[in-house]
């Protein structure tokens, strides 16, 4: 089961051809990201970066966009966990409104110090909630 | 009462002080106006956009920054109708968060004719919404 | 004489209605700021916030939009100083296009340390600038 | 030899951890491609966009982040065709600071009619400065 949210295509998403504006995705992407670790993972995005000195910048980032979005439309964005390694994490990310895809997104993470801008090792309690999401990525 | 929605303070708002970067605000606030219309008025961007080729340009805005918000936390916006011209209409917006003022926004859009530019006076239907919503304002 | 500095309306800055969607003339506006402390004040925003934890935040800004701009017009944003403070200056910027005014904003910025949020003297280094840039402001 | 351009990292593009938010990046990419056009192609987004009624949205794009960029850094964009198929073109831009590669972006663009959204064949005058183009992009 993918952790699941929503985004409304808003008048500041959308270009002059009346579409997404595609690096909008990408603010939409990076705020399930949030959300997925906030609610899923158990770490909001302040924690992380001004509590902890943490962070999780994306080193790669790949996108198919399948077909446009349009003002005034509902998103539902599905992520799922593609795998886990010591310091990074690859996601997979997919957008569909009314079940029709739109976006297909592979990232990858990486946990980083701030301060030095190396990457460390997931904390366990991080570690734990992530094979939890997976397993349940993983169910039938 | 106001029409009243709230917004999340996410990274993608917050700048390198770690607090909102002020033209973000103005994205929540013309999403609060977009909601207040959908929701309020009954007619969507899409609908006055697209379908109808109409808009509400803003024509003024003035705002006060009281204090900084921060990554992680959750605004609440209460708008009002100041007053309803022909083709205009003044808005009072105003932000909290754990009831401590963020910022107070007045600003004025005019209902236009996309193609030509023109302001246009409100539809019937619309003033007849936004006089219950401003007597609802004006409620003690 | 004012800051005077270009910038190009580019496919990011319009909306729908293929003109400018104006959360992003305040990105612009703080970036003509940007050049003026730069440029003018012989301060980039990288000394002032990351070396010296420095800010200057903007407390209150007022924007008339008198004509819309469109996708590949260039707009020219001239900046004056309107006072200084002990703490604050008050500025004020007008965009044209080719002699046409497009918006004129006054906003209100205060010097502040970013650690406390409390505001700081402005730097005889700098209030001796902003004096040169006032003064040739003044200049008939 | 690349269509080049420059990009100045500027307080808009930071985020919290004081570098660029990543979705910024595209933002920048975007007005890259709009500048080949303008400058290589021969057809400024207006043109294409509002006045011919097409457009050029982005199909694919896969990016790989290198190390992050900071506030007040000028990022070089050298950008060369990869490829130019029926309706398409495959792009590469890399950005570098001093030398030092920030990001590389595979990128392949659709030319549309934005009325029926449908894939049209490049024009033959579009289809010659490509060609000008991806000629010198191979030259030793």
């Amino acid at each position: 089961m993918p952790f699941t949210t929503q985004r409304k295509v808003r008048f500041q998403h959308c270009d002059p051809a009346g579409i997404v504006f595609y690096p909008r995705y990408f603010e939409m992407l990076n705020s399930v990201v949030e959300d997925f670790f906030a609610e899923a993972v158990g770490h909001d995005f302040n924690q992380l970066h001004v509590e902890n000195r943490t962070g999780v910048p994306t080193a790669h980032i790949e996108t198919d966009f399948h077909a446009p979005s349009r003002l005034g439309e509902t998103l539902t964005f599905e992520l799922t966990i593609r795998d886990i390694g010591r310091t990074s994490m690859a996601l997979r990310t997919v957008a569909l409104c009314n079940g029709e895809p739109r976006l297909t997104c592979d990232s990858t993470l990486v946990f980083i110090d701030l301060d030095s801008g190396r990457p460390l090792p997931w904390p366990d309690a991080m570690r734990r909630r992530f094979a939890t999401e997976d397993s349940q990525g993983k169910q039938p």
